[in-house]
């Protein structure tokens, strides 16, 4: 219990908590004064203020007129370098492009995270069905077409983790039985593509497909949601798949598919 | 010299630290080894090695199969979050389309940040000439079309800042003398937009217009960069205030131009 030893033990929590501060932010909560700051990352109000002042001075956050504190411009600087977000949106948009384009549909481009999806990129075709995804935002794994591409090619201890936990329902046609989505994630692995029927919401159905990276290693989803009764899934399957096999291409895929995960 | 105070006193330090190490990543150096990010932010291995991986537990750096480190997945999540980033792209996106597809060439918005400003979006129409720019990338106030809209209208110590700083020259055209610049930013001022010609590259001009938010003040600016000799820069103007007035409308700014910064 040297001083130096305590300084080694508190760069840890320091650190972490500075970075539970930027947790506070989301979708819902753009914008906070430092007292919901302090309330929703539960430091005291002191912590709070030293840190944010912090987070402030380096631009991970910014104080408006208003008092209130939202994300800096910094870290959008910083998250436009992510290879999985901004450097994949932009080798992948010319064909989601493409793709909404050509069907007047939705394209979504979507990657894993831990136990669930983030959107990454939505193009939105002339007569695309609403969605409730976000660029930006996170879903579960289970239930739409990027998301079971995402959990069929996850580690198995991913995907024990999804099946043994409580899976939403969002639909009466959600799949929320463990037995059967693992059908549904053996049948995506040996098809090649994945089909979420009314799984989201009961006016839409998408088509997802997996985008590899140069080591063959699936990295994203690619998929097409469209109007329920528009098109037949299996219709829409060869197009998804030529679109995600465009995308690998871009990302230095080996041309032939590999029989790995 | 308590405990508790010497612990207040390491919070600076510590999240300064573990921010230095985010700053190393860059366009330029999107990937870095430990030792790498160990010498470019001069921290000791040992310190390096602690933060790096309090930052990749929480997700702001990952570590690839090669053992590099790039940025995270959870700070371009995040950094969707900023309102002068993607708030701000989103809101815009669709008047660029419009702008780069009726003249078919580069539209762009910026917003400043401190002494510099950083490329929100650019759109390239079908004849767009070469420009240096990258979406998330920074630049000079001094020589671009929206760097000078974003300089006239920036706080008066940011002017003097940048105006008795060095002025970075980038062509034989480029305005570096401070009492020139001023006479441009007045100009700005007055005519509501700005004329950057072959001031970056040769082959170039931009033409950029101030965008307001529901306050009033300014908070980005948009540019049509075009080929030198394609057309005269009083031409354009029109169309870009057109573009950068739709946009601030979508961003609620009073219909009447405010005679105010």
């Amino acid at each position: 219990m040297t001083g130096r030893g305590r300084h080694t033990g508190r760069t840890g929590p320091v650190v972490r908590r500075a970075l539970r501060l930027l947790d506070a932010f989301s979708a819902r909560r753009p914008e906070l004064t430092l007292s919901e700051l302090a309330r929703h990352t539960g430091l005291p109000l002191a912590t709070a203020h030293r840190l944010v002042t912090e987070l402030c001075a380096w631009g991970a956050v910014e104080r408006g007129a208003d008092g209130r504190y939202r994300v800096g411009l910094r870290l959008w600087e910083l998250g436009a370098l992510a290879p999985r977000g901004q450097g994949l949106r932009e080798r992948a948009l010319p064909f989601l492009e493409d793709l909404a384009q050509i069907t007047g549909e939705n394209a979504q481009l979507a990657v894993r995270e831990g136990s669930e999806l983030v959107f990454i990129e939505r193009v939105a075709g002339p007569s695309a069905v609403p969605v409730l995804t976000r660029v930006g935002g996170r879903f579960a794994l289970t239930a739409t077409g990027v998301g079971l591409v995402l959990l069929a090619h996850a580690p198995a201890e991913v995907q024990e983790d999804v099946l043994g936990g409580p899976i939403d329902r969002y639909t009466s046609r959600t799949v929320t039985d463990p037995a059967r989505l693992r059908h549904l994630l053996a049948a995506v692995r040996s098809t090649g593509f994945s089909i979420s029927d009314r799984q989201v919401t009961l006016d839409a159905l998408s088509v997802g497909a997996p985008v590899r990276d140069r080591h063959g290693q699936v990295v994203a989803a690619v998929s097409l949601v469209v109007h329920h009764g528009s098109a037949a899934p299996h219709a829409l399957a060869p197009l998804v798949r030529t679109s995600a096999r465009a995308i690998s291409r871009a990302l230095g895929a080996p041309p032939d598919r590999p029989t790995t995960r």
